[in-house]
């Protein structure tokens, strides 16, 4: 078994942070993706979306996409579990998993991939009204998730999940996005300082 | 318990069709979203995403997120099972899950929030660019797809699962985006045949 990694991107990351927390150490090789490493014939065949990370099982089998990643060690070592364990909090998990995904950490990369001047040859056309348009969203989103999280330890409500990682991968990438968390949202900016102090953010 | 179900939209018909497969049936509200029920005060405390569905348990707690709400029944009621079984399984079931809905499904509501008069409304601002730049997207990726199914029966592989629902929503969905499958996509428009010829395919 082996991962595809690939750098300091939010989805590589975000696999390396849930096995850092579930203590789990496997062979790497990174894919250096800035100079489009992912786009060759190659890469394509191990994943035609052409995206890292990508897990190689050992009879061969290509799993791409961070979370079925995270799913597959999630069901080969369930402690500590990451996605819930009864029918509703698992459900919880997914919900806030979903929410931080699909409207926090997605808005954020839209910024990224469709402003910055780095990512022209990767985000093929570049729509810079999008990236204006996702500001607010992103905005938007974090006083909301401030809200939520006054009096609440974690994202996804007492226990550490998948929420809190995608979370920390989503409020990280902000500064590659040029955006940041405004000093009034002081709930989320006390989450986050939890979060990123433990040993896992590191990864 | 009760599902508020939003009509013809992709994610409530997501749903749906996932719990027909299920054999399931729980009592049902429908929110006019076109007319924007789903932005009123008191659906923000259901679901501050202001989406529909949103699942009400017996206990108050609101799940929203489609697959959320999906793997809620998939707990309770594992067979037939639409998640995989095996760790292998649920990996790349969850894979190809994803890989229908953040490529496939996702250009295709772009195109429709984005480019259709009836969204002015809905999508604030509506970024005509970016619903173009994500037609070749849907085409590139239904060309892709059809590669893929060629000499398969199911999009994740020997098994009817999640990811056919997904597929199968977006592919229906390729209408209201005033876009279609291309004569030419055999592969693709014999797995659609059959998938919609299920009686889930109904809901």
């Amino acid at each position: 078994m082996k991962l595809i990694d690939g750098g300091r991107a939010p989805n590589p990351r975000r696999v390396r942070i849930f096995l850092a927390e579930k203590g789990i150490s496997i062979p790497t090789e990174t894919v250096d993706f800035m100079n489009r490493a992912h786009h060759t014939e190659a890469f394509k065949k191990i994943n035609p979306m052409q995206r890292v990370p990508v897990l190689i099982l050992d009879d061969g089998t290509a799993i791409s996409e961070s979370v079925a990643i995270c799913r597959y060690f999630e069901a080969l070592h369930p402690d500590p579990p990451m996605f819930g364990t009864d029918a509703k909090e698992q459900a919880v998990i997914e919900m806030w998993n979903r929410r931080m995904e699909l409207n926090l950490l997605a808005a954020i990369i839209t910024v990224f991939r469709h402003a910055h001047p780095a990512m022209a040859e990767l985000e093929v056309p570049q729509v810079p009204e999008w990236a204006e348009a996702s500001k607010p969203k992103v905005l938007y989103c974090l006083d909301w998730l401030n809200g939520e999280l006054a009096g609440r330890e974690f994202i996804a409500g007492d226990k550490f999940s998948i929420a809190d990682i995608t979370a920390l991968v989503a409020v990280d990438f902000l500064k590659p996005a040029k955006l940041s968390v405004p000093d009034t949202l002081a709930d989320l900016l006390g989450w986050h300082e939890r979060i990123k102090a433990r040993p896992s953010a590191a990864a």
